[in-house]
């Protein structure tokens, strides 16, 4: 059983390191809230410096980004990059192969919101190379 | 069929004065995204003048706050009134009757992550009587 409301004060969760196997540069995670049962989707504040970003990735239940800072960069597999700013919202359907980071010159920090299928919020694929990047 | 990746520009959404039968005060929304068949919750930023603050309600599914500006309350019925400021997280269960909004003197933001049961994100009740907020 949960608590009725739970406060998770500012600064009681630690930062992470982004693992190096699935982004390139440094990429910050700050924990907001784990999935449950009764709210299947887990949320979190993530940083990138710039240059840094996700490898290619799927997410089976689909992802929310909510950028908060900065000037970043999304592409869809075969499709142009495009660039969000602070304040854009995106939504990633379930299954398109994407990557989300920084703009090359300025970081871009975005609260990420992505729900699971089997236990599983995303699909691990290929890094994105410095031509992709920068296309 | 929704589009692969969706891109909802800031200023795009224009905000939205709460409605004054279930909140008390000035309250704006700001949303960031409708709920989905595939991800099954709403986000919106929701911003409290200084006093304002929700009736007294319950979420069928649940709900997630994350106070990104100023300070607040929260209270669960029967238990006493919670401070809370920006980077606090607060998760309220399904089914528990509860208020929140801005201190008396500073305002407060949140984002509201609410997920639905039978198509409903909030039942309402009372309003919170000054005696109730002033505790």
């Amino acid at each position: 059983m949960t608590n009725p409301i739970t406060i998770t004060r500012a600064g009681s969760r630690p930062s992470a390191e982004a693992p190096a196997e699935h982004f390139t540069g440094h990429v910050r995670f700050d924990p907001l809230f784990d999935a449950s049962a009764a709210a299947p989707f887990s949320g979190a504040y993530v940083t990138f410096e710039p240059g840094a970003r996700t490898a290619w990735h799927t997410h089976p239940a689909g992802q929310h980004l909510v950028v908060t800072a900065g000037v970043g960069r999304v592409q869809e597999w075969g499709k142009p990059v495009e660039e969000i700013r602070a304040g854009d919202v995106v939504w990633v359907a379930p299954g398109v192969k994407h990557w989300h980071g920084a703009s090359p010159a300025v970081a871009m920090t975005h609260i990420h919101l992505t729900g699971a299928l089997a236990g599983q919020g995303a699909e691990w694929l290929e890094k994105v190379s410095d031509g992709q990047y920068g296309q």
